[in-house]
């Protein structure tokens, strides 16, 4: 199995930049690569259980790519940035390509937790959940929409 | 109108408990001094759009505790504790009191934002969602749920 290069990460804004384009190009390795490696690293997906550990969030993700395509944007980013934990509170803008060419735009809010360590800083907590009807911009489709992060 | 005293927290630990009982106790004011002034903090409640900013989340609890009374208790609390910054994501058990003497208890997962200001430590970010059912415990009325925080 390929893994991801070691790269560093020297800001909380280039891991997030990072773990929204591993999830866009549904590289595994490459979106595990940017979370602490932390018994304690906590997750929840929209409307999902809450994860603790590292395993269990890996095999999460894995079971989100297997879903399909995800088209993923980070948006209006409000952040509160320190010294060794940055938090930022995002609308995650997500195209959904259902069946037959149609395509949903949903929203998600998220709140990511990174940490700074010997090794860049790291994503500690993701905590999503679907955003409010009225922070919807569209729906280009009157398909039900599947529950992909 | 009354104002809630001035004290200090200095733990997020300290903030966290005080926001607890603020919320069993339906004290508006007393809540809202545990908020960091600031028109940057945010708050979402399960379901509900991103607020922005300390009067919109005034006016929200405000909302929530015209519902009606509120029990409820953190538990199971992961931290990511920093000099200036803490994190901290729990389980809400939140029971609410239905019509008929029915009780529901319900679970919100919350991830908690607070920092340290020459005041304490303040919040600075609430974001809550409903749990996955499979977190919920029990459900002791087959009545819908409001849609309390």
């Amino acid at each position: 199995m390929s893994r991801a290069p070691k790269v560093i990460h020297l800001s909380p804004d280039d891991t997030e930049h990072a773990f929204y384009e591993a999830l866009e190009a549904g590289d595994l390795d490459a979106l595990m690569a940017l979370w602490a490696d932390d018994e304690h690293s906590v997750c929840v997906h929209p409307g999902g259980p809450r994860l603790i550990g590292h395993d269990a969030i890996r095999d999460s993700w894995k079971e989100v790519f297997a879903n399909g395509r995800l088209q993923i944007r980070p948006a209006d980013i409000r952040s509160v940035d320190g010294i060794m934990i940055a938090v930022h509170n995002l609308v995650q803008q997500v195209v959904i390509s259902g069946h037959q060419e149609a395509q949903d735009l949903i929203h998600i809010l998220a709140t990511n937790v990174y940490i700074k360590g010997p090794t860049g800083w790291k994503m500690m907590m993701h905590h999503a959940s679907h955003a409010h009807q009225a922070d919807e911009t569209s729906h280009m489709s009157p398909e039900p929409l599947p529950t992909l992060h």
